[in-house]
């Protein structure tokens, strides 16, 4: 860990000067809830009174898990690769809720189990950041190398930094990887200290025996480290994946460019997880977009202090509850920014 | 009541062709959650495996109530003319999030208690549907007479055959009238049975001596009716506002034109209650955009089983709370247009 993880909280000095804007716009106080909120620490994230998304984009982390093989997920392992061949053809969920969005899409390739064909076109991004094909399978072993772990987040700073440089301002994450709800239950555990039984759900779509094998193949994995005292970086290399410690680094190049982060759901926010260990002020630039069904977010956004803008019963991954933020993102800056105050509109106040 | 207030149950014919498409798209089963289920209700409202919103639009109803004058809510009655200049300059919330949204934006003057000069522009209407000038003082008598809810919910009917004719499938209701907050209140206990005092709330703002008093007009308010059985369309008269009858007449003929309806929240809803009285079937084409922080809001959702989309913290009306929802709704539309089947993208399906 030889990189610069810190973070700088934000500087709060415009606080006051944000409020005060947001109270004169035409309406009640506080009348526009949580978009308010977004405007402000948007505001805070860029120094400004006046701030604005430029260029936002979506980044997808791709990377397969030696224990998939082993059957901890509905899905075949190679479900990965297609699904990474899906997003190069444009026809996943996350390419339509990009577009939709007018925003910017990257798949990065972070550690798939083979290498897939494809290219970049306007609009979309198709990059390569791979650390190894696919992680082993951590019921038997470290699921990557020190080495391997610190690659990948320095991998990660090194994309949000080049985002930045591009003139992005705003990133959402997503991921693919077939197998890493599992991870993300194992690392939620043993960051938050959460039940591990309590922290594992059906994933993409197991049913009760498959859930049953789940938690038993899993509670094996948590005992091959019993005794040790595990960090949040050392249990990231025990069974985390190589998309997940991408995004731990995304998270913090992303705070340390000064961008604004939308958060996904369970397994992009068990990168958070890391990230906030290792930088705890990574916390400020995030936005969290969507609660997932996995009972382990709950756990997560406890530990975090954090309260998502939607619950519309996604479970899909990807980056789509993220994308499906995005919107509300806007809304609530522009009306920051292009309301009228009631002195100017002639409207009058609150008896 | 001459006119025809029916409305057609959906024609569900499809129901099963459209569920299979989102199903055969590759993602985990049911995975997009709610924005999978607003797919197929569009479905269903336009009868086709590919739904598609045109024109959508959001319309402002703005409406004078006599109660105002004697203080049942936060601000004076000059407001409500004061915030209509504000939307004729484009300055108020409503103004930014229809432009946020691409949706052209409609203001109908319902009856405010003065006539406020503008005029139309490309994208955004301003309408003249006046009823009266302000409701009367419903503590003392009857808020309109049952000539004016008729011609008001005529309107409403008119105006929304006039959008659907210009080529319009999806419109968002949003209303502006000091006071009608407590009036929502009165038509929810009066609809729905819930206690009085327990669907009074703090409208735009009203602090403790605030709410008390209003609790206690409003209560004086329900006496003068004591002893009388009041259906909706009754209770609508005596209580209501000429933006909720104007609102009324709109959600049957927005559902027999076959359009989209986004609600908002609780003064929208309460228009609501009545259309759905008079034509239950309108709910067939609503999607409930916000959660409202009105406490009313709850007990209307209940009665008509609803459950919204967002739950923001906005309490802004304005129709602010549809505006925020529809760039999910065609999230989900376009999910279900654009993506990928299985089979087409070669991706293997759950084991």
């Amino acid at each position: 860990m030889s990189n610069d993880y810190s973070v700088k909280p934000l500087n709060r000095d415009l606080a006051q000067a944000l409020q005060h804007r947001l109270d004169t716009r035409t309406k009640p106080l506080g009348s526009l809830g949580r978009l308010e909120a977004i405007a402000l620490q948007t505001g805070l994230i860029q120094n400004t009174l006046h701030p604005e998304l430029r260029q936002p984009r979506m980044a997808v982390f791709a990377g397969d898990h030696g224990a998939a093989r082993v059957g901890v997920g509905a899905y075949p392992q190679e479900v990965t690769i297609q699904m990474v061949a899906n997003f190069l053809n444009g026809g996943a969920a996350i390419n339509v809720l990009a577009r939709q969005g007018n925003l910017a899409l990257a798949v990065v390739d972070c550690g798939m189990a083979s290498d897939v064909a494809g290219e970049s076109r306007p609009g979309f991004d198709y990059l390569q950041a791979k650390v190894g094909y696919g992680t082993h399978n951590y019921l038997e072993q470290a699921a990557m190398s020190i080495a391997q772990r610190d690659a990948a987040i320095a991998n990660g700073i090194r994309l949000a930094n080049g985002w930045a440089a591009q003139g992005c301002n705003a990133i959402g994450f997503g991921e693919m990887g077939i197998g890493n709800t599992a991870a993300a239950s194992l690392l939620t555990h043993f960051i938050t200290g959460a039940n591990l039984a309590e922290v594992i759900g059906r994933g993409a779509g197991l049913d009760d025996a498959g859930l049953a094998r789940k938690r038993e193949l899993l509670a094996r994995a948590a005992s091959r480290v019993a005794g040790r005292k595990l960090d949040a970086a050392e249990t990231l290399a025990e069974f985390g994946g190589f998309e997940i410690a991408t995004m731990t680094g995304a998270f913090i190049g992303a705070a340390q460019a000064g961008m604004l982060i939308v958060v996904d759901g369970f397994i992009v926010t068990s990168a958070l997880l890391v990230a906030h260990a290792l930088a705890p002020a990574v916390l400020d630039y995030c936005v969290f977009a969507h609660g997932s069904a996995e009972p382990g977010h709950v756990a997560q956004l406890r530990h975090l202090g954090a309260t998502p803008l939607l619950d519309l019963g996604m479970r899909l991954g990807e980056g789509t509850g993220a994308a499906t933020a995005f919107p509300l993102i806007r809304a609530g800056i522009a009306c920051m920014n292009e309301m009228a105050g009631f002195d100017d509109a002639g409207v009058s106040t609150a008896d």
